[in-house]
C-alpha cells in the first residue's frame, strides 16, 4: 500500500484570496484542529508584507499561538530574505519559496522577471542554510494563462537551479488549473528521473475540474505528496466563480477508496470542513463534507415500510 | 486515437430536479442548438406520468418540435408500457429503460421490487420489438446509499438478463456518486469481456468528486460511451448541495486534451452552457464554462508595461 504525504494550504492559500479577514483566533482553532487530523504538514501562512496580502498580517501571532503536534511540519511561505528573517524567529519548520517558471506569469504575480526572483530567493536558501529546510514552490508547470504552454525542459531547468542551491523539496504547482492527466504523468516521471532525492509535491487547481483526476494520475506515477485546501478553497484570478486548490478532503477520500494509506482521519476532517462556509461567509466547493463518504450510508425513507407490504 | 460518444441528459436528468419549471420553448431551443454541437445521442425527455413529474410533461410537445438532426439520436426515458406508446408516437430514436440493481434502491426510486420492475420492462421491450431500439440504465451499479456496496456479480445478473431479452445497450449508472475510479477499471473490464456485442455507456455523477477521474478510468478501459449533463446539472436527493450529472463540457474538454476524438464542438457548446444559469436560475457546477478551455489564453494585464520597463 503506497503511503501518501498531505499538506493542508488552506490557511494560507485558500484564505489568502477571501475578501473579508478571518480573525486571528479562528485562524489559530482551525490550524489546531487540522493539526490532529493526520497532516504530514500545514502551510500556516505567508510572511509577506501586510500590505500586499492583509490577510495574512496576523503571521507572526498565528505562528506564535498555534499548538504544534509532533509530527506534523508547519510550514510558511517566505516571499524575500525580510519574510525569512521573520519566519525564522517565528520558528517555522520549512520555508516555501515561490516563483513561476513562466516569465509573463512571473511578472503579473510577483512583479519581477524570474531571473530577479531567482536571485532573491538563492539569496533565502543561502540565509537559511543548514537551518531550516526550503521547499520551492514552482508556478505555472503546466500552463500559464498568458503565455500557454510552458514546455517540460523549462520546468526542469528552474527545478535543476533550486536542486543545485541544495533545497529539499520541490512543489510542482498547476496554479491555474490548466493540467490534464496524462501530461501530468509525464511530468511527474521526468522529475522522478531526474530527482530521486528531493520531496516531490504536486499542487493541482481543480479550475477546469480535472483535479482529482490529476492527483491521481500523479500517485499512480508514484508522487507520494500533495498540496490540498479544505473544502476546496482558494480560487483563481484569471477565471471568476471556478474552484480554486483541490479539496484536502476530497482528494484524500478518493485516495483512501483507491487503497493507498494517507494517515489522514476523514473522520475528524470532515466536521472542520462543515464549518468552512460560516468562517468564510460563503459555500466551498468539497463534495465530500456534503454528501459525505462513499459508505456513509443513509437511512431507508419510512415510506418503504409501505412499499414493501404493498408487495409482500 | 479513440472515438468517444457522447450522450448529453440534461433535459431530462438535469432538468428534472429543477424546482421551476422550464418553459416549453426553452427546453426545444435548448436541444436544437445541442443538438449541431456533435453528440451521438440526446436524451430529450421522459414519458413518465405527468404528476410524477412535473418538470417532463410536455413530453410530447417538445418531441414534436424539436428540429432533428441526422446523425444525431433522440431517446427518451420510458417507464412503462404505456410510456412506451406514448413514446413510440412521438418517434423516438430510441426508449431508454430504467431500474436499480440495489434492491432497496429500487424500491426507494421506483416504488417497486426489482422483480415487477423487471417484468414491466419486459413488457417495454417485447413491444418495441424490432420497431425502436431499447437501452437499459441500471442504477446503484457502484454502490446504493442505504444498502452500500452492490456487488459486481449482482451488476452482471442484471445485465444478464437485459442481454438475453436482446437490448441494444446498457447504461451502467453510478446515481449517486459512489464509484471510484479503479472500481469502474474493473466492472467496466468486467462487462465488456461479458457483452461484446452490446452498446455500453457510462453514466456518472460527481457527488464525491471523482466524476471527470471515473470517466477517465472508463475511457482508459475502452469504453466508448458516456452520459453526461451539461453544465453539471442535475443532483442526488440523498446529498443535498452536492453536484449531480458530470458535466458534459468538463468531461469532454478532459477526454479531448488527453487525446481522445469526441466529434464534439466545444466553441459552440460552451456559449449554451453559459446560458444555463438563466434558464435555472442558478449557479451550476461546470467549470470549463467558467474557465474557458486550457487554450483560452488571457490577455496580459496593463501593469505589465510598467513591470517590465522598471527591470529594463
Amino acid at each position: 500500500m503506497q503511503r501518501i504525504f498531505f499538506n493542508e494550504v488552506v490557511t494560507r492559500d485558500g484564505f489568502q484570496i477571501e475578501p473579508e479577514f478571518v480573525p486571528t483566533d479562528t485562524k489559530v482553532e482551525l490550524v489546531n484542529a487540522l493539526s490532529l487530523c493526520g497532516y504530514a504538514k500545514i502551510e500556516v501562512t505567508s510572511f509577506t508584507s501586510a500590505k500586499s496580502i492583509p490577510m495574512l498580517r496576523d503571521a507572526e501571532e498565528v505562528m506564535g499561538r498555534i499548538q504544534r503536534v509532533p509530527g506534523v511540519e508547519y510550514t510558511v511561505l517566505v516571499p524575500n530574505v525580510r519574510g525569512a528573517e521573520r519566519a525564522m524567529e517565528s520558528k517555522a519548520d520549512e520555508f516555501n519559496l515561490v516563483m513561476s517558471t513562466s516569465e509573463t506569469h512571473n511578472l503579473a504575480n510577483l512583479r519581477m522577471p524570474r531571473e530577479n526572483s531567482f536571485a532573491a530567493l538563492k539569496d533565502v536558501v543561502a540565509m537559511a542554510a543548514g537551518a531550516v529546510p526550503i521547499n520551492v514552490s514552482l508556478s505555472a508547470c503546466f500552463g500559464c494563462p498568458m503565455e500557454g504552454v510552458v514546455p517540460q525542459e523549462e520546468v526542469i531547468a528552474w527545478a535543476d537551479r533550486f536542486a543545485t542551491l541544495g533545497v529539499r523539496g520541490l512543489t510542482i504547482c498547476d496554479t491555474t488549473g490548466m493540467a490534464y492527466p496524462s501530461q501530468v504523468s509525464r511530468l511527474c516521471e521526468a522529475l522522478q528521473t531526474r530527482f530521486p532525492g528531493l520531496q516531490l509535491t504536486l499542487h493541482f487547481h481543480n479550475t477546469r475540474g480535472m483535479g482529482l483526476a490529476n492527483v491521481l494520475a500523479a500517485a499512480r506515477q508514484g508522487v507520494d505528496r500533495f498540496d490540498g485546501s479544505l473544502g476546496g478553497l482558494g480560487g483563481c484570478p484569471y477565471a471568476p466563480g471556478a474552484s480554486g486548490n483541490i479539496c484536502s478532503e476530497d482528494a484524500i477520500h478518493m485516495l483512501e477508496a483507491e487503497g493507498y494509506q494517507t494517515g489522514m482521519e476523514l473522520a475528524a476532517l470532515l466536521p472542520i470542513a462543515r464549518q468552512l462556509p460560516e468562517i468564510v461567509g460563503h459555500q466551498v466547493p468539497g463534495q465530500v463534507a456534503k454528501a459525505g463518504r462513499i459508505l456513509d450510508l443513509h437511512p431507508e425513507p419510512s415510506f418503504l415500510l409501505d412499499v414493501r407490504s404493498k408487495f409482500a
